[in-house]
This record gives structure tokens, sequence and C-alpha cells, in this order.
């Protein structure tokens, strides 16, 4: 296997008026002057590791080969759960074992190690509150710099799992929830565009959500008028409401775990 | 004409939640992993075309030529609206043919082309809903990679006009809009210094402005009291509205489309 | 001494929806191509020179030695406040001479200059509202180019002193201050652990802040239940009250400026 190029992207629910984020970037540095950093986000809603798992499945495709993903989204931070880093298919991942990571890959990782050698960490002394700057910056960095999986910690066989909804689908129609609202409030629901397609077989749709009845299943925002609600499939292949030219969740007072029912007439 | 450098602005209404920018990110970068991004804005308002020029004419002459610009904003995504690239001097832009690039260069572009060439897309059968990863990114990289206009498309020779509203100005004053309010509450106008200081011809002036009269011109903030309201030339050489230390649009109950009245005396 | 790295970090208040810090950044890239640019955080409360020098006490000493940061929070700008440079260890600082530094920075600077040499500015005729693109940001590209602080200024003795208030130490107790509220509503007081642990010597706590009394003092978020209240140590080793899973600010209702008591028993 390759090793990990110098390109590190950040995924954490800090935000950016605290200096949790530049204090990890500043730990990287240190180790990797010449590592190129994009952010992710940091506007993850406060310890919500499936949002974080939910964005980063419509980021980390686009990115290439080799970079190494530092995601710090932990909860149980100072607690006894394990501090990880894998590899899946040409894509490294540091941070904490909580279930995002299961959450975000599809089936089991390459290779998975226990991050428990603090010759890579910022310190042998954690802060108990703040392993992001202390353990998985550090960690990530070396990854950058050309360590090896194998170099920061221990072979472990199993991540600790979590696992998505699933949409109920039978013959009749599918059942789905609203998993993210976007900051256009269009609506995205796990109803996924190959099952869906299997199970319709080519008959019209009706789709239930809220107070709306949606008629047809339309292929972008600009084919209904302004203000108009519609669905349709977005960018990452995923079954969204949405309305042309403004806000679904605020139009149609829809939220975050919303059902979504789509009948095959 | 030299070729783009490898530096590329971002400017999106996207927001900083998802994964839509550095889905973008990691395409530009799978294609030229030596680029160096600059985000400009990604709060631009929702499909507000005029707020991106406006911000984008406050940002683009203060970067080096050669420096690639990716604008995404763009109402018209999966309609027949064209892509496009441009260069005017030293600049190149990629995004939508809406009337943003009109709004934010003074006069024609020196060379344009519509992207109709799928080989520099992230794909040939690119989201309906997402040209900004598909299109626009993987062709702005490609110009930061060394390509050329000629090489992504076909010239075109005109642009979807779209045009600024001009302020009044006669012998006894000029009426103008605020066009723009800033994180600080500075209520930016349509007003430029130059047109204004010709009409006024050394006199004095008042400006009203929503309840509010302002007797004289500043220079800057610490001009007057802290919570004094004042009028000044900002930084772009735009007439502003402003109050020392305070916010002037929540203070004065002013908003982005509020007249401006100057009357010289 | 030797001199600064290649590596910028930037500072301010200017928000991130307007042409301000772009219009900084494509500033100090005309200057500097190779630069490394990290943003520290761009959400200081408008013109809270205290807030900017808390949040950089928390990200500067991660950064390596050799690094310029480049910090904009202004309220003067434009009055006689004067413009400085400085150098305190490995470090570099570029910005309004407003008493952030003293603020920032546990005694006085080994260098400091009055920026006073036009030839390092972007013009000799700076706007009177936006010292940070046309003189902070390129003397601190100057900097990070190989420039020298003689280069750039003149030599200062003193700065614009300002000071923290301090805790209140007796043998009965501490009283300090929440003096930040994080994005998670964690409610950061100026009481400094080793202060604390001196005072205390190894005695039992209460602490008192608004209608809540804490009875011990935790290491870590999740060692009490989700939604309970706590007082510990946080990352940059200053007492903190919060709440495990939950927003201490909103819950407690507690604000910037609100007292914190503790007392030993």
């Amino acid at each position: 296997m390759t090793a990990p190029a110098r390109l590190l992207t950040l995924t954490t629910d800090f935000g950016t008026r605290d200096a949790y984020v530049p204090a990890m970037k500043g730990t990287v540095l240190s180790i990797n002057p010449s590592v190129t950093m994009v952010d992710i986000t940091h506007e993850i809603a406060p310890q919500d590791v499936m949002e974080a798992a939910f964005v980063l499945r419509g980021a980390v495709p686009y990115f290439p080969d080799g970079t190494v993903h530092l995601v710090v989204v932990d909860p149980g931070v100072g607690t006894r759960r394990r501090a990880v880093a894998l590899r899946k298919g040409g894509h490294w991942f540091v941070g904490a074992d909580n279930g995002l990571f299961p959450l975000l890959l599809d089936g089991p990782p390459d290779e998975a190690v226990e991050l428990n050698r603090p010759a890579f960490w910022r310190t042998p002394s954690p802060s108990d509150t703040f392993h992001g700057r202390d353990i998985f910056a550090p960690v990530a960095a070396h990854l950058t710099a050309g360590r090896t999986l194998a170099d920061v910690g221990t072979p472990i066989e199993t991540l600790q799992p979590l696992h998505w909804a699933l949409p109920l689908i039978d013959e009749e129609g599918i059942q789905g929830w609203v998993v993210h609202v976007d900051r256009f409030g269009n609506c995205i629901t796990n109803i996924p565009r190959q099952a869906f397609e299997k199970a319709r077989n080519g008959r019209a749709i009706k789709c239930f959500v809220g107070n709306t009845i949606l008629q047809r299943l339309h292929r972008t925002y600009g084919e209904v008028a302004s203000g108009e609600p519609l669905v349709l499939f977005g960018s990452s292949d995923f079954l969204e409401i949405a309305v042309n030219a403004g806000n679904a969740a605020e139009l149609l007072g829809i939220r975050k775990g919303a059902p979504v029912n789509v009948v095959f007439v």
C-alpha cells in the first residue's frame, strides 16, 4: 500500500470562534510544515457523530487517494473509548472509536490500529478534554509525514459498531426519513437512488412529507416555478425535498427526522 | 497572455456546514495537488447573484495577476443557462452565465468560452443539481494546471447581461441605495467617491437615511464618539453609513435597499 | 534571532461574509505567493480586543517558532493609535497598539517597532478605515518573505498597556469570572490551574456559579451523566463550568462576566 500524501482534511464540532481548530492546525504544522490542510466543516452539531458521518460521506469520495482525514467529534473524550486510526482503500482516518467510522465507511476498514504510542502524541500527558489537539492531530500529521499505521498504534480487529436507520421498502412504496437539512433548507432523506429505482420499477410516484403531497419526481430545481416544492435526487444520489429558490425546511415545516413516504402508483 | 498561476479563489452560497464546498476542493486537488486555494466567502445569501458580485468586487482587485476565481452562485443549475469561463486582464473566472460576471467586471471580458468539453469535467454525466463540483471546479482546476480557455470551451461573444442600479445625481444632490450591510452593521451604498466629489464640488453636505440626518462627511469611525452615527467613504470608496463602535443597521433601523439621500448645501 | 518562516496566521473581527478577509489574503499572496496562511478566527466580537487576546492565547503556543501572527481587531483605525510589529521568543505579531498584545503576551516583547515605512505598505495612502488590508497584511507578508522588524519600522520601548482582571485568592477560596463562552457553551473562567491548586492545598471544594452549586472537581466531561453540570480544568488549564453533552451557558443561565466562587472545605 502506498503511503498517505501530504493532504489532510479536518472535520470537527468545534465551530470557528474558538482556539480549538487553530490549536490543532498549529500542532499539525509543527510536525509537518509542508502539509496541505482542507477544512471539511467545523459546524457539526455538538457531539453529533451521525451528522459528521453524513457530511463526510458527501466529501471524502472527492479527495484523492492518499488523503488523511482527521475527524474530531468525540463526546467520550477522556473516558475509555479508544483512539484509532484506520485505512479504507486509499483513504486514512484518525479519530475516536465511537461508531462514526462504521457509519462513514461501507464495510470494515482494510487496516485499523489503536493509538497507544505516546511518542506520536503532542505530549505523553494529553489533556483529558482535548485529544483532538494532543493525540489525533499529531498522529494524523505523522501519517502525512510518512509514518504508517503500524508505527502509530497496535492492530485491532473491530470497531465500535453504529448503523444507519435504513428505509423500509416494499412493493407499494418506501418509507424513509430526513437525515440532513442543508444550508438551503433542502431536506435530504436516507432513500438512495438505486434502491428507489429498483423498487419503483418504472411506475409513477406520489411523495408525502408533512402536509405536502408531491405528484412526481423532478430532475432539477429549475423545473418548477420559484417558491414551488419538488422532490428529486440530489448530488449525493439520495432523495431530497426542496423548494426552487426557497427554503423547503422552513416553508414546508420539515425537520431532521421527519418521515418521508413514497407511494408507487 | 500568460497562463493562470496555481492560485484559485472560491466564492459560493453553499455555507460551511455541508459537504458541498469540500467536495469541490477535493475535486480541485485531485486534478492539481499543488494549487493554493483561498476562500472568498461561502456565506453569500442563497442564490443572491448581486451580493456575490458585490463581495467579489471588494476582493478580486487585491489578488495577483494569474488568479483563477471559481464562483458558484447558480440558481439556474440544471436548466439551459450556460456554463462559462472567461478572462479580464490578468484574472480568470469560472461559473454560470447568469449576469454575475457583468456585475463584477467593468466592461466586457477579454476572452470568454462556453464550457462544453466534458473531457475537462469530473464526469461526462454531471449531477443536475451540482455543476460546482462536476463542471466548474474541475475546469477551474485545469486552468490552474496550465490549460487555456481555448482548451476547455468554445469562444462566445456576449454574456447574459445584468446591471447595477446607479445612483441618481443632479446639481442639488445624490440619491443612492444601501447595497450591502457588512458584519459590523456598516451600511454600504452604491454612491462612489469619485462621482460624489465631482457633483459635490466642494460644498457641505447633509445625508438623510431612515430617520437620521447626518450633517457632515467624516473620514474615519473614531472621529465621532462611541455610539454616534456618521457617514464616510469606506475602504471600497463607496459612501457608507456607520456607527462608531456600534451596529448602524440595527441602531438606525437600516436594511439593504434603504434609500440614502445626500443634499449639497 | 532566526527569521520568520513562511507561516502566517490571521485573527480578525471581520467575519466571513464580507470581502475584508480575502482582500487581506490577496494582498499577502501578492507579496509572498508561497506563504502558508492559517485562520485563527474571524468571529471575534466586533472590536473586542480582550476576546481576541483570549482566543490567541489558546492557539499561538501550538504554532511552530517562526510563525507570523497578523491580528486585526482595531477599534481605533484611522485615529492616532500606533501600528506595530513585534517579536516575543520565536513568534512575530503585527497589529494595532491598542492593548491586545500585552494581554496576549506574558511580559514585554523582545523587540517592537512602530510601522512607519510606507514602502512596506500596499499604498502610501492607506484607507482611513482598513489598515488591515493596506498596512498590517502587507507588513506581515514582508516579514514572512524575509524582512526584519528593523526593516519595516522604528524601534519603540513600550506598548499601550491593558491588563486582565485577576481572580481574588485567599485562604478560604477564590473568586473569578467567566471570561469566555465557547461554541459548546462551556464557561471558561480566569482561574488558572496552578494558582488554584496552590491555594486549595489538597482540600475539597464547592463551586458556586449562578444558582448552581458544584460539589467536587471533575477531570473530564464523561465523569458525570449526560445533562449534568460539572466543574473541571479545560484544555487551556483554566477552570471551566460545563454540562456533559449539553450547553452550560444556556442550561445554567451563565454569561460572560458571571462571577464564579470556589470555596475550599
